[in-house]
């Protein structure tokens, strides 16, 4: 079969762990848009500040047309020049008059365009990121708030450890995901710098007005003014990989809960949608398929983020000969791959119910394990600690080996019935005892949010 | 800018550091293919143990035509599915008869199906890489053999230490460049095994010729067949990636070779192709770009490795819920990665020369540095070893304060003068004085490599 | 607190997750041992050939005593120098005669000696792997033997889908066990080779003699003779690395899923050693201790095998400026954390039993989900498969909505009725119907594992 | 050799590429006394809000004395119960009155005592690396400053492309490790935040008093308080180490940039100190060693911190059963790492020099190429750019192919001299010409660090 002949498309793994529209704004057409809208800019600043006339700049804004250019022929002729920005400047040449060819990129070098059309497509990726990340907060809120008070087991190395409320933990999540989002906004509002310097970084082609022409391309793209070109700086770069990194990792943490959740013999955490056709041979098995591909591409961003992340380490002297151009792939690539995850997870958190009456069973199965600490804690109050312990644990383990609750082991316990009625063993085994401080966290999570709310909609 | 319509495509990225027919080799399209590939095998097995009517295996195979399918389709429904198979059943079941349908993918599960399609994908990518390790390889013993006695300097830590010739240094890459065709040669030979197992490995739906049908499949397929069904233990597959990663982290230290030796303070090994459009602003400027290129492939592909890699570790239980499909983006990706450093450093090596003139002068401005061990070694058969460092310190030091060469110095130097004539001098510090061991050290790698020939031609 | 003053020890971190003795096979000290091991075996090895005299010959081997080195003082000099064996040179010097100090280190370079060191250390740890490599697999033996017939529910994604046996499973495990001991074999007897070149790799000091030097090396320490040294060819690093992250990352597969199996809820695969001091405050939790430690280890060898691998694509010219500094840190390093999460496995393994009677009600209790496909094989025979499909789906969803389990449901429908009797039903629903081919393939694993055990003891 | 007899240390590994003050601030002594430190932050906590009487208070706080606790035993209890404070709250209740006792970690889990010992781990590493970062930036401003107007050239793929000065590139640098210092800084004050929970992070045992003994515990040790407990979500450890990222890698590219400019035919960075012994054979080779060990520790830094990073996402539940047990490890030694790189870096910078005059003598052998951009320029306000472009290339063309200076070749081109004096030409060709520009840049960059230094001296 020749399957050589069939082309190449990365179909499946697009569509399945990938984000379409950051795909659309990180891939090479939009990378192609931006260079020219750099380039225009350039064209714009040169005007203001005098070492272009207006016919010159008017010309090269009207050559400064995607439409016009042969994205493919580009592509190819780019990975002969080790820049793609040579086969870009020659094709806006012979749309400008001669006059615009002679002004355009002026005074830049391949890496001002590039380095200044990334952080564009980085604003763009970013702004996307935050739609899902305030998506995926939203519900994680209203999950917050619906649940708070909905106990299911805590669990610690897969074993259970104390009651907790399914709301506490989504609003764990809550607070992470707000955390993100708050510095993915830092990151494009400050982090975002245009790139601009000529060809080592002197400005040397603007005599004394080098300066201005970086603020009025600054200006030009609302990107912020750096002290200095940073071709081989790339903290900015590790900074955004940093902060995609925690969103990444948020994903995968997020998205192992639910898998976990979901498990057949545990089931508390039911996914509704996204659980793919059913199963012809086994149908009634719904796997949770969002969480699953949410954890795939997961892995796929943090592998992606690391490879971004070690590259910047080799950027020597003032043009890299290799970690520069592989950020062109890498940073895409990790942008693409950190917002599938978070898509998925969001559709997975959506897709999702708490199946309260299974967690609650899930939890007095095992509650002879789970009670004991706060039977320990009732009885401190009257034993003192280390004496509270070792009663806790006498009947925790009677109640274990008779196969009673621990609630009923206690009852009958004389040690226990000496300092705490039967209603005083009710009020310590009751998982909801901590329900005010639950309460308490929940709400502060919630206050947050509304912070970050505020902030979006602003 | 409406970037957003412009439609995602890896362009750039693809074009410069990618391998395209590996691509088409391990993406989508034949990944798709594949799998029917896998349906067909299956079929064919099913019929010869007698679990299948001929009728109903003659059904399959001619539904079994990857014309008929709608790749994009399948790719949309594969990511609600967790995995691509279940579209693909049904898409097959539809082309095929009833009683076809009937025997359809029987007994199988979704893993054998992609696990033995992508084996068969790694065996296409391997064929491709092999060829070019073999293209690199022979053109590294031309270079091994024609320069064996092109002297240039051998440099530790970036400072020149002792002559060496070019030839050895090719030799030395044609011998690491043969390790990894056999290495690559033995993965496709005894590594690539087909996965069969149903739904958790037992074959339970065959009832007692599970063995066989597994055995049917592998014979169809050409493919090996292991003890046991391996959907959670991917050994097989760090195997692969393990090879994979030599070849890329080769390709990275032979690239980074040709760009220092490119550099224009050096400017030993010239690039005479792939230095791409001049600049019209540096119209002398030689860029290394193939060079450059293969290393931020390589950087590129070491990463997805290291992502592939990582992965293999999260295989839980009868299927992963995440490592495994995220393999199913990072296998393909390291290959065609992999392959594209590959790719472009056999374009930089085909396209480099040495400048040896230039690499003997930089030798020589430079000899009163690496002759010294030289000097010290023939004066240690008169002197005794640490007597004849201490001569060969004090005389390298003097021939660098007064900047004449080391042999001037020395042929002046009366305790040098005592024990070695000027003859002896001109023959100790010939920096071709190895040559002797060179030769044979060249000869070896070749041998070798004739070995290897020997065996890619049958 | 002045805790600096309190010292620097890795305590918790070595003994949690690391092995005694690979550390100290491949830590400093040992380091030291073994390179002083090459210096006298390049002294005798300078014997054999003639270009030393016996009494200087005899005068290293006197020297080369590490009883008798400051292996703090080297360590504090080595690193002013980048090289540790300048000082250690230096030192052995000072305990030769004249004679021997003039013929000790004669026309080695640093790394040389290093390197070669380096494999003396890797062959010793891989032997310490090996054994637990074994160990292991003798364990899993016995399990896959013992549980060939105790039914276990195999799950994918997290979800129950058909059963399996645990010996299975140990068999699976055993598998990869036994092919990652066949690795670690196959890299012991053919990957370690001597390093040995001089300083650039041309052998220049030896004249004539230089070929032979290598060979008398290699056989007075009993490691490969290469074609040419591989001052700056790492592939052979990488091998190794690809090698033991197979082990690393089997042992974390492995690790999760006794980890998984020790779920409260799940309660299958019972920590009874290792599971520490029971917490005062939750007497009953059972914390499945070695194999979190597993896993945390096996994340720790993953992560420093990838650091390793991606160092060695950074060693440029005849000896690299950082990567292969960088080397001896983390191959040591990723050798005891490798070793070190297959230690901690073998005492989960070692220390884990499997709760057959907990296993089957989980099983039973969500079995209607488990025997559809049974079902529906088994029906397939009289209805053909589409039809089957149909029906087993419809009884199976039946069941669930009723709460019965499907067998029940089974026996009590009409259209299974008419086709399958109650034994026809009792048979196919039997968890262990596959038992035949289950046995065929534990037998397999266990065959391979007597042709492993057979090498062991020669 | 019985060299399993010598004991582990990781000597030279450490002294060489660690950082002796950051191993003992994070090492397990540290983590020890520390953990102390929280134990007895809760106790005054407790006492404060009248959950803990005044006596049992001063009970624990005499306990807590790291002197009286046996370090070693408590590493070997702690790696058999999956937490060291297990058997530390052990040792402690046994310093302790049978009330202390009974107050002792009331209502901690072990996690909170560990995750919040490592904070203040952290905190003091943190330190420590700001003295660095502040100490190299101090060095590179004076190197800025005065080599503000010394000519280098400024190259792009390894090849000459323009010229600049070494003040300008150290000023960028600066601006980048000024910019490390400002993150610091920030992690310092605002991302260490104590963990507090309880076994599942709802503070159970308190009662309603929760949250009031959260902020007396944060007071105690002056660390933030968090909206919730982060058990599980280790975006602050994410933020940590993306922090450390930056220092890593740019370590690691300034490094690099010495060795490339200490190479024998480059030579304009000469390493002055830290070149190690002079090796007896190669007695006027000036290895770069710190430049280099620099190069190695960031290589190793990097990788560490990778690892940190990828186990960040595999916290799952309510305590992660392998990813956290592998930060104990991870972000101690990755802290170590990235400290001793920038420690190597700070030494190869201030045992550096310029060779200005062989700076100068690299930029002219060739600066018939670049010079040509500036004679370009200077044609372009005569001919317009495209003529300009054309003029300059043909004249730098034949200044190449006749092996004189590019000046040289233009003084005698008749298009040149129609529009450009020898005045002009000498001006337009000075390789200062853009000193005004640099000037300007260098300023912003000293500007920026007087703040960065008017902020540490507070």
């Amino acid at each position: 079969m020749p399957v050589r002949d069939l082309g190449w498309s990365d179909g499946l793994f697009e569509s399945g762990f990938g984000h379409e529209p950051v795909a659309r704004a990180v891939g090479w057409p939009a990378r192609v848009a931006r260079m020219v809208e750099v380039e225009a800019a350039l064209a714009r600043a040169l005007g203001r500040v005098g070492l272009a006339p207006p016919d010159a700049v008017a010309s090269i804004l009207q050559a400064c047309d995607i439409e016009r250019l042969d994205l493919g022929a580009l592509a190819h002729e780019a990975s002969r020049s080790a820049t793609p920005v040579i086969p870009l400047v020659r094709a806006l040449s012979e749309l400008a008059s001669d006059e615009g060819a002679a002004h355009l990129h002026q005074g830049a070098t391949s890496q001002d365009i590039v380095d200044t059309a990334v952080m564009l497509q980085v604003r763009e990726a970013l702004v996307l990121i935050e739609e899902d990340l305030f998506g995926l907060a939203e519900r994680l809120a209203e999950l917050a708030d619906r649940h708070r008070h909905d106990v299911v087991a805590g669990r610690t190395l897969g074993q259970q450890a104390a009651p907790v409320s399914f709301g506490l933990q989504a609003a764990r999540w809550l607070g992470a995901t707000d955390r993100h989002l708050e510095r993915v906004r830092a990151l494009r509002s400050t982090t975002l710098a245009v790139q601009f310097g000529g060809v080592v970084g002197t400005l040397a082609a603007y005599g004394e007005l080098g300066l201005h022409v970086v603020t009025a391309v600054a200006n030009e793209l609302a990107l912020a003014e750096p002290d200095l070109p940073w071709h081989a700086e790339r903290d900015r770069i590790v900074e955004i990989a940093g902060g995609l990194m925690g969103v990444a990792t948020t994903a995968g943490t997020i998205a192992t809960d639910l898998v976990l959740g979901a498990q057949t013999e545990v089931g508390e955490l039911q996914p509704t949608t996204g659980t793919g056709p059913t199963s012809s041979a086994l149908p009634h098995k719904r796997n949770p398929v969002d969480a699953v591909a949410a954890r795939a591409a997961s892995h796929l961003a943090v592998g992606e983020l690391q490879t971004l992340l070690s590259v910047t380490a080799g950027h020597e002297q003032e043009r890299a000969s290799g970690a520069w151009q592989a950020e062109w792939v890498a940073l895409p690539s990790a942008l693409v791959r950190t917002a599938g995850a978070l898509r998925r997870l969001r559709a997975a958190v959506d897709g999702m119910h708490l199946d309260a009456g299974r967690a609650r069973r899930n939890l007095d199965e095992h509650y002879g394990l789970t009670g004991t600490e706060a039977l320990a804690t009732a009885l401190s109050f009257h034993l003192g600690r280390p004496e509270a312990q070792r009663v806790a644990g006498r009947v925790a383990a009677a109640a274990a080996s008779s196969g009673v609750a621990l609630r009923e082991a206690a009852v009958g316990d004389r040690e226990v019935a000496d300092v705490l009625s039967g209603d005083d063993l009710a009020e310590a085994l009751d998982p909801l005892g901590a329900s005010g401080t639950i309460d308490a966290l929940v709400d502060r999570a919630l206050a947050t949010h509304r912070g970050v709310r505020a902030a979006e909609s602003q």
